[in-house]
Formats: C-alpha cells, structure tokens, sequence
C-alpha cells in the first residue's frame, strides 16, 4: 500500500486527510506516477462544433493532425464526440504533454491555425489547463491501460490508499495537505473580434471520468448497457442542463472514437467546476450522482473482483495562470461560454 | 444559519472542517442545545433480557422505575425492545442526566439494585456514557420534537450548517477542531463473579440513530413501511451479525414502546464502534448503508418538504474514563460483550 501523493511531493501538513493511517481501503486502485522531473503536465481540448455535415469540420480535424504532427506536439492524444444541448455536433480531441516548454512553443502556432481563423460553417475552440502536478491527480479502477494523462506518464503505482471514501480525490491532490484550494473570483468574458476568451479564476477544477466496457461480455455488458449506462447518462444531462445553479459550470458526456473515426466502447464525462468543493457536494449527496453510485455500487458488488468494466478520472485544481479557454463561432453555451453573458452578435 | 459547535466550545483549530465557510446545506436540521453551564450528558442503557414470558422481567422493570423515582434520578427516559440475534427479548430503557454529580451518587445504589443481584431467568446490565459536551454531537430533521438526550438540553439550534455531507456528523463534535479521535486499545473482559465488565478503549463511538413516522399518513406512510424500512432493517441485521469486521461491536435495532408498554411508531438503532471513522467508513460506502441512504434520498426528493417522517441521532466519541459496560447472567452477544471473548462458566 502506498500513498497517492508521490514522495517527492509529500510535505509538512497544515491540513489532515480525511481517513486515519491505518485505513484500508476495500478494493484496490491506482494512480498514474510522472517521472520526479516532471513539473506540469499540459492537457488541450480542441473542439469542433458544427450543425450537421460540414466538410469543412473534416478539414479542420485533418489540419489539427497535422498539427500534432509538428515538432512540439503531443505525447498522447485521443478523440470523442457528442451531440451538445443545442443539436450541435461537437467532436473534441484531447492531447497531453508533459513538457511545457515544448508546449508553449508548439502552441503559439498551433492556436492561430486553431482558433486564429474563420471555417465556413464550423466553429473551433481550445480549452487548456497546465497545472504542476501537486494540483493533479487520477485514479484508475486497474493498472494496465492508461488513458487520458496517464499515458504520458512514466507507469502506474501499486495499490494506493487515498480512495473509496468520501475526500479521496482531495487527499489525492498533493496541494491538499497545505491548501483548500478555495475558488476565487467569478469567470469574466473577453472579446477579441470574434474570438471569445474566458478568464476564469483561481482553483477551477476540471474532471475527466471514464468508463471503458470493451472488454465485458454478455451479462456483464448488458447490466453495464442496461442499469449503469443510462443512470450515468441521466446525471450527465442533468450536469449539462442544470449544473450551473450546484457550480458545474458545463459537462460533456463524450463517446470516444476509435482510430479509423467510428465509435469506440468507451466514454468520458468532461466538466468544468467552480471549485473541487462543489464537486465533492454533488458526488456526494446530490440525488443524480447518488443514483450513479448506487447502481456502480450494485453492479460492483453483483461482479466482484470478476468485472471487466474499466473506470478512471483525472482531476485538476487549476491556479488562474495555468487556464486558457478560447472559442470561435461557437455557440454560447459551449464550454466555459456558459459560465459568462455572451452578447450574440 | 449557525455553527453547530456552540459559540463556548469554540476553539482555535488545528483541524479544518470538511467544507468551506460558505458551504450551504440543501435542507435545514437542528441540533440540541445544552445550557452553556453544562459540561457534560450521561446516557445510560439498562436493559432486561430473557427467553420468554418472564415475571421478573415485569419485576425488573418496576423496580428500575421505582430507582428512577428516587432522588437524583434522570431528567428524561425512554424505553423500547427488540428480539436479539439469539431469540432473546430485550427491553432497554435509556436514562439521560446533564449533571454527572446527581448521577454518580444516584448510580452508586442504582448499579447494585440493578446488576449486583441475581434474579430468576432474567438477566440485567447497563451500558453508560457520561462524555464532556465536547464530545457529542446531535442533529434533527426539526426543531419541534426533542428526542434522547435532547430532551434534557435547553431547547433547539436555528439551523445548522455542518450537516448534509459526509463528514458532517465529525464537524459537529467539537473537539473535531483540535483532534482526530483516533481510537486506543482494545475491549477487555472484566470477571467480577457473575457481573461482566468490558473495559473498552479510548474514542469508543456510540450513535443512536431514530425515526419517527406517527406523524405519516397514507402514501407517506406506506412509502416508508414499504420502501425505506426493510432497507434499514436489512443494514441494521448486517451490523448486528457481521458488523465486527468493519470496527462495529453491537448494533440493536429498537421499537420505543408508549408509557404503556405497547410499541410506538417510533424506533431506533443503537451501535457501538470502534471508532468514529469506522462508522462514517460503513456510513459512506458500505452497500447496505448506500442502499438505506439511496432509500432515504428518494423517499425525502419524493415528498419534498411535505415529508412528516422525522429523523434524527446523536454521536459520542467517548475518552476511556467516560463508559462503564456491566452485565449480568446476559448471553456472549449482549452488547459490548460480543467485542470480548467470553468463556461461558
């Protein structure tokens, strides 16, 4: 058993974790370990959103691979879409890197080519946190298939004790042992021509959960597609529609696509929060996350170690440098648009 | 909205509480204030245990009110039964004092009326916590209906703010502010003749948890009897038969009887823990606590305000010098006897 907070980044507390240190947690998890010279890790949402067939959608997403073809491009990067509130389709493309030098230098051409630029009939956006690592963490329901961040990351750890109770994610994030990591400010929007910056604040909070049910068979798959699937859906939309008034500022229940473009039997939900702590409140005891838990609960327990349901989150509690939401030609309620009054124009 | 750590307890904290200073619960509770001359409660359970129809039972018990009459006597019983885990019946009657002087010399000839003599196929014991206010924490869906030891406090909070998130029930305790309560030690057997005392250990927990449906009417009450009472019932049977690996030591779900001995439509559980953070561990992620909880949720997002179900508890975390646990001729499972090894004579 080890700690989630990797050595190097332990330091003397002013703020305890919520579990005593004899806690044994019931089942196993794990984390992804960065090597000890990684400072930040850099995570990139380049998003098109467009109303139905748009060539010019399938041009951008060609354009974008040949960016990422560039010197400076990610180390990993993978690719979803979904059909937003508003009927739009959007198709984001989420790329990583651990290196934010190359980063930087990458993206300053890449964000002109990106969001720099009118399409016929599309809009573009980019949405990007570079955090150091202590305000990062992710969880992984088994060792062996990173996705998201953890793919740029050195490996995984062995069993970790920070999870499966109510503040692990919290203890997980190194900066908990010093900070509250409360928010600061309120999202304000600037207009630059027609591309539409969103400053947020200090301690945006982002997640990525995923769910991964390629490998299930027959009854598994079924409670999976059956009992899970729809619950989850249906605190998604409710995240989507409603989250604002609970400080969910837009969530994004995405389907991944598989290489060649077609659907792949994994999803993730993406959203932005006002604070890790308003996060915490809805897990915790908001009725839609409550029936999520449940039906995982049930479905865990009926399954046993035996499942072959994959589950993992990343989760990022920015400063306010370490943001940058950018959108063009997209609707108002894209994104972090939601959480500002957008003047339509 | 206020504190539910009273203004005189408060202290400089070494600990934080699990939610911001801005944090507001979704629903209102109450919690019982004590005079602030009040230093601390006394909570004792006498019970009465037996096989079957038992005249010394009824003699047991007429005695006890005949104790409680004298003076020095408590300011507020109740009393409620339940058939154990081994067919026996069990009628226990909880005393509440807030001046530990009025008990301590009531109690000296109470104890030895009580479990200092045999009587015919029956057995007795008393189960007591007298912790400073420090140490206790309470919480009530309304204000209006004073329950256990809040009968004897001065009267009911506005409400409160740390309640309805995990971790709610730790930020009650006061002492929360500078200490973990960790537990100490383990439970030991004390052989006095036929009179058994348990030594527990530092930071041993208590929680009676209540409900109260008389006010329910029609679908309410059918929603209740049919939907979340089975739930309950079915999680307070796991922590009654299997509770001791998950840190709980007994656990006895209650009817409250009327003053004339028929059953209420009021009931509770009673449970002894090893520590406070195995009962929040059980509270939070156990399935058969996240079933009553999923249970709960739905019923009280059905009704919505117009609920008449009432509910509430109250917590101690107990210092070692603060319990006294004494059986006689009561079965191996009585109570904290089922945290020893008992060698059956």
């Amino acid at each position: 058993m080890e700690s989630a907070i990797p050595a190097h980044l332990e330091t003397p507390r002013a703020r305890h974790k919520r579990v005593p240190d004899d806690y044994q947690p019931p089942y196993p998890s794990f984390v992804a370990r960065y090597k000890p010279s990684v400072s930040r890790v850099v995570m990139a949402y380049f998003g098109v959103q467009h109303g139905g067939a748009a060539p010019a959608a399938m041009e951008a997403l060609k354009e974008l691979a040949g960016l990422f073809a560039m010197d400076g491009g990610p180390s990993h990067w993978d690719r979803a879409s979904y059909r937003d509130q508003s009927g739009s389709e959007n198709v984001v493309t989420v790329a990583y890197w651990d290196d934010l030098a190359r980063f930087d230098t990458w993206f300053a051409q890449a964000r002109e080519m990106w969001t720099g630029r009118q399409r016929e009939g599309i809009g573009t956006f980019v949405e990007v946190l570079r955090p150091i690592v202590a305000r990062h963490e992710t969880l992984f329901s088994s060792p062996d298939r990173p996705e998201g961040v953890a793919v740029v990351a050195e490996g995984m750890s062995g069993e970790v004790q920070e999870h499966a109770y109510w503040g692990g994610m919290r203890d997980r994030i190194p900066l908990s042992q010093t900070d509250a990591m409360a928010p600061g400010g309120a999202p304000e929007l600037i207009c630059d021509g027609p591309r539409l910056r969103v400053v947020a604040h200090d301690n945006l909070c982002l997640i990525r959960s995923g769910q991964d049910w390629s490998d299930t068979e027959a009854s598994e798959r079924k409670l999976y597609l059956d009992d899970v699937e729809p619950v989850l859906r249906e605190g998604m939309d409710f995240l989507r529609d409603d989250g604002l008034a609970i400080g969910c500022y837009a969530n994004r229940y995405m389907q991944v696509l598989a290489a060649d473009g077609s659907a792949s039997e994994k999803s993730y939900g993406q959203s932005w929060w006002k604070s890790l702590a308003a996060l915490e409140r809805w897990a915790e005891s908001h009725p839609t996350h409550v029936k999520i838990f449940g039906a995982a609960m049930k479905y865990l327990s009926t399954l046993g170690p035996s499942a072959k349901l994959r589950l993992y989150h990343e989760v990022t509690v920015a400063a306010a440098d370490e943001q940058f939401f950018e959108y063009l030609n997209c609707h108002p309620k894209t994104g972090m648009l939601a959480a500002v009054e957008t003047v339509s124009t």
